[in-house]
């Protein structure tokens, strides 16, 4: 697909972030598509199919395994809604599968939200352990998220001079935005020492160069460009949605010469939506970024593979403070997934949410000055699949 | 949605349905997904876009929790693949995702595949248990599937005057049916007696009245109408496409009124689907029908919400043979799932792949003469999500 996608969002809802006892999956459904619902100013029943995202219910309190856990807790029998998941990249695949619908025109209205609820852990001590003995050999072998991308952080330093402190100094920016971030898991400023001090996770990875887990729920109302009513909506826009399956595991296997310094599915889905969204050169044409800094790393070297920077570069990019909030093109301005936390499910659209906010200027006290494009990106499966999603504030 | 789908199916594949311990998840992938792709003569690497159903990957082999369990298999790197889950109507919202992004022009061909592998349990006991432990709280209190659908089948006894015969008969007709399918699970003629006589699951339901837990696969690959090579393809057309979500759990409270003697969420689907094919008079514009028979009631119940007869005539249609090969209106000739089993993310698709071999008109011994419109029907979260789809010869 090389055309615009041209589909406007013209609702958004987000929850807070964080450890949410006090509130069920069911909660945090309503409450982030009430907000949405409200925010577009259209009644529930207006919204004529849906998209959930919900990447680990067996990990979590056994939700989201079909559409159903949209529409029970809306009351909204009797509309198409499927449940999407796809790693870390469900959410903005949930977006992705509305869009094609609205273009199709299968509907005119659509909802995408993202929910996860992972601090509740089921009472079964077993099931994260089944989880890690049923699932790819890999992940059995230690080769874990940490462990695959602290691979990609020494090779980083090995091949480009990159440091423990370049890879700290994300997590220490984006706990900063975090604090400006009501929404956000954690909200505490640190200092290099502190990120350099925390236990160590998987070398140079440590506690605070990852991402906490945790409870939230994000949701978009979606319509065609061609349908919005501006005296109604504040509308953003979505030009390109790029999603790119890859694989992570067997890298090391499927290509001899993988260099462990880039996530090829995150260049190919950049690639995509660049291309429907006509950017061709990034760093001049985007005005803000979210990436999924699940750890520090990966905000770094995503840099390079989202075209911000050359090759080599990223260090740069953080030692100059570019990519801080007040930079020249500022990266996670909401915290990231470092202060707002990884409500699997939830963060892709939480990322649009946030990117959209800056678009209409509404963003408060973190509001990037200006803001006319934005894009968000997510990679899971540790590097296998990634989404990049560019926004706009003019069709 | 009230336009024509104007999607082509041009390669279909299915694997045989059984206790496949001989073949893995990835194998039962690459073998539906490499017939699919040879009998619509193309490349595997034409396929640009994918939707992978698989329902429960924590009560099977923990696979298809994402896109990479398609394209790990296949080889099939660097493209956008979705991993749908909505219980048994999985496999069929699927291809509706497919069909939306061929639409909406997000790709040129797209692949849907469905897979389940249930037989091979996990190593741990508790997953069964933990499932009843964590699911929703009817699920717990008896309200299984089997008890859900024994509940309408006794309303349809007492107020249609349905018998415990009829009931059993669509078991005879069906495991007739699945001795002519060669990929059917169990192929072994019954009798009423053999029905009626068999271990009572949830009175009326015995044992054969129950779909068997079936590993198996099944693909199609999906073009837009408008770009069929009559040359090279056998083209079968998706005209309609329904899906519905509604509550299966809540229904004594949600509503009152509620009867037990039909699902909602099939009645809406079919709706959806009928006014998209323009189908009028279903009886009259529909030459064979491939329906859920999961329990041998729904199979029943089912006639009466596809409008293939009036409220308290299912029982007339069984009872004239007018649903058995030869007879009006043929249904699961395949065998339903009660011959094929019910590999649960795969059964949505293997229909449309059965559907689609009877309009093309190579469905060998059991070939419905002259079928020209055929219907799939799939209904899943006892009773809450339903999808139908309508297949038709030509465009």
């Amino acid at each position: 697909m090389s055309k615009k996608r041209d589909i406007a969002i013209i609702g958004i809802g987000v929850t807070k972030f964080g450890e949410l006892f006090h509130q069920s999956y069911d909660d945090l459904v309503r409450e982030a598509a009430l907000q949405a619902v409200a925010d577009a100013g259209i009644d529930l029943d207006e919204i004529q199919a849906g998209w959930l995202s919900t990447a680990f219910p067996e990990i979590g309190v056994f939700k989201g395994r079909s559409g159903m856990d949209l529409v029970e807790p809306l009351n909204l029998y009797g509309i198409p809604v499927t449940r999407v998941s796809n790693f870390c990249a469900s959410g903005a695949d949930a977006i992705r599968n509305a869009a094609n619908a609205l273009a199709a025109g299968e509907c005119d209205v659509a909802m995408a939200l993202g929910v996860e609820k992972l601090r509740d852990r089921a009472p079964q001590d077993s099931i994260v352990k089944m989880m890690v003995e049923l699932s790819h050999p890999f992940y059995q072998k230690g080769f874990t998220a940490a462990g695959t991308f602290a691979v990609y952080a020494k090779r980083m330093m090995h091949e480009y001079g990159v440091t423990n402190e370049d890879i700290a100094s994300i997590s220490v920016k984006n706990h900063y935005h975090g604090t400006l971030n009501e929404k956000a898991h954690h909200r505490i400023a640190c200092s290099l020492e502190q990120v350099l001090g925390s236990p160590m996770v998987a070398d140079p990875l440590t506690v605070m160069d990852s991402c906490p887990t945790t409870d939230g729920a994000a949701c978009v109302i979606m319509v065609r460009a061609g349908d919005v009513d501006k005296s109604k909506h504040r509308p953003v826009f979505i030009d390109g949605i790029g999603l790119s399956v890859s694989t992570g595991w067997d890298l090391p296997f499927f290509d001899s010469k993988h260099d462990f310094l880039s996530f090829q599915a995150t260049i190919d889905a950049a690639a995509m939506a660049y291309r429907q969204a006509g950017i061709e050169k990034p760093i001049d044409e985007i005005d803000l970024v979210e990436v999924h800094d699940c750890f520090s790393i990966v905000e770094l070297l995503t840099y390079e593979d989202l075209g911000l920077c050359k090759r080599g570069e990223a260090k740069d990019m953080i030692r100059g403070k570019a990519t801080r909030w007040g930079g020249e093109i500022p990266v996670n301005v909401s915290g990231g997934l470092l202060s707002c936390g990884h409500p699997v499910g939830a963060t892709g659209v939480r990322m649009v949410v946030e990117v959209a906010s800056h678009l209409r200027g509404t963003a408060g006290d973190r509001q990037v000055k200006g803001a006319k494009r934005g894009v968000t990106h997510n990679i899971g499966g540790p590097g296998a699949i990634a989404s990049v999603i560019v926004l706009n504030n003019e069709n």
